[in-house]
């Protein structure tokens, strides 16, 4: 056995058994020994999870506090982190929480070049998939208008959690004319203020942030992320306010004062005003939705190679989330692939708002 | 013993002793038999807490749920509660949490005839006190420019948990002259158009909200408050937003949206930008702070009769908050009172800013 309390985090349900078609795995909901959570073990093989990555406030002080050697810094891309293998002559992808993703999966060989894997069997493609057409997150980076693209940002082997240095990703992702984020060089804690130029024109591009990676021996990692990012986030998950902690507001208010003071930004009407609508405008929308149907939900839309794969999909969802909570509208076949419709209800704010709609009390 | 357990809420630090100069009393920090939380033990004598109203955030649908008798409606006035009472020759003003108050009880005779005691000396007058000088919140009615004015609600009796009914209340309420909140009128379910026009108003003129109180045999109750005093809510907390929990804003946006549709009010640019100022400002305001001073705070003024309620008070708030999060700044006479100004510290603000600002990491 490759993780020694497999068993016992079994029994206690901090890992679970799952099954994609025929094939079972077992994914870790909890970190175990020295796999974080979202580890996958697929018989005697472990894919690590991709480690989280501690955030930072504040690019001068924050980088002569978190970096003594020089750090490579890439574009933080708005999307869903899944990590690519091949094992048992097919190709995989794993989500952050260690799912085997059915869409992901389906759309392997339109997302990146497979052939990595033939001189590089065990390797492990940590990558960001990112488009309007996904079935995960709304919200998108502005280059990517249709559909979905992958952007890899690591490298690492299978049944080993350390990721391979930049020098190796930097020849693989070339050699294989693999989809990198933008990397955007090689810097030390004394060029903040180049650093601040950066992220200030990204916020104005409506990117999201960036990610800093230190060079061995230090290896610390960082991601640093714009003030348009934070009203995004806000604006994109307003309608879904009650199903998330408070705090995932409060948080990204905070970031988007400390980014815009920082950056010595003004804020004017505009902000003001987007921030406004940022946290109103989804839920008014909500409000309407559940007086016309009842319930909260969002349509997502995803398109296939396969129809059993988008099938296989909604399966998927429907385990993951609950068996009610997710509704397949349509699935119809265009331009060569099969596009999926579904809803994914929000059920807090279903109650919650039937409740109070109703008449209901709440104590607060 | 009144109070059964309170022995044993003692000693597991559900009630706590508390002392006013050389008097001794205990103050319920939880509910305990039928006493809620709040009610404060003087030797033999219980004053029983103000027990917490439950919120309706729609009207229409709201009365015809909750009430089914007709019920008074009362203007709900943002200002802090207080239960007032003689005692031992002494008249004294509770807090919600249950301490006496030294400044509240100082200004007594500024604020209401205590000359109702007389006839009644054991009659517990709930009311709010409200104005921009006063020690304990930020924000006030409109009609209340300056120092603070108490509004009297409801009528108790020591030792006994239950409200003297509405005809009682306006008699003795008549008879001493008190300053009562405003009282609507009296009304049933079926008049919630009506009700609100009147909170259509209320929201116009910068006004909290209402309360509703059933007559007997049902005597529910409830609050429903306006939209803008959801902003205003926000706007006088944000400098303060992460001593709070994150549910404290997103149930303020919510209340909003609820009222704002039941009203059939259609947001606006003032209302985006409003809410986005709310937001925002007071936490740009503590991050200047907290860069000048190394801390952030906020600087309250009220004034005393007699020097030594003044010094007292201080020494009240510095137990009752900690030590080191209160400041003396000023202590002087103006116009024949003693005049203080202090600081409360919000010391989570300044740790997670001193931190991230400093560089820090956060995993989130």
């Amino acid at each position: 056995m490759p993780l020694e309390n497999l068993d016992s985090a079994l029994a206690q349900r901090k890992a679970f058994r799952e099954y994609f078609g025929e094939r079972a795995y077992i994914r870790l909901h909890d970190s175990l020994d020295d796999a974080p959570k979202g580890t996958v073990v697929l018989n005697e093989t472990v894919i690590y999870g991709y480690p989280q990555i501690g955030r930072i406030l504040r690019l001068e002080t924050g980088l002569q506090e978190q970096f003594r050697h020089p750090f490579h810094v890439e574009e933080k891309v708005d999307g869903y982190n899944v990590r690519v293998i091949r094992y048992d002559g097919r190709h995989l992808a794993l989500t952050r929480g260690g799912f085997i993703c059915p869409f992901t999966t389906d759309r392997l060989p339109d997302l990146m070049n497979l052939a990595v894997f033939d001189e590089h069997p065990d390797l492990v493609v940590c990558a960001e998939v990112a488009g309007p057409d996904n079935p995960y997150l709304v919200g998108h980076p502005p280059y990517v208008s249709e559909d979905v693209r992958l952007f890899v940002f690591d490298l690492m082997r299978q049944n080993q959690p350390a990721f391979l240095d930049d020098g190796t990703k930097e020849a693989v992702v070339g050699r294989y004319g693999l989809n990198s984020v933008t990397r955007l060089g090689r810097f030390t804690a004394n060029d903040w203020a180049a650093l601040q130029d950066l992220v200030r024109r990204f916020n104005d591009e409506g990117r999201e942030g960036i990610v800093l990676k230190e060079e061995a021996p230090g290896a610390r990692r960082a991601k640093y992320v714009t003030s348009n990012s934070s009203i995004e986030d806000i604006a994109v998950t307003a309608e879904n306010m009650l199903q998330l902690p408070g705090e995932y507001f409060t948080g990204r208010i905070l970031r988007l004062v400390l980014f815009m003071d920082e950056e010595r930004l003004i804020p004017d009407d505009g902000l003001y005003r987007r921030l406004g609508h940022g946290f109103l405008d989804g839920l008014f929308r909500a409000v309407e939705q559940f007086k016309r149907e009842g319930k909260v939900f969002h349509t997502y839309r995803c398109r296939f190679r396969r129809r059993e794969n988008a099938e296989g999909f909604v399966r998927f969802l429907k385990h993951a989330l609950g068996h009610g909570h997710v509704v397949q509208r349509r699935l119809y076949e265009e331009a060569g692939y099969v596009v999926l419709e579904f809803d994914k209800d929000f059920p807090k704010m279903t109650g919650l708002l039937g409740h109070l709609m109703g008449g209901g009390m709440v104590f607060d």
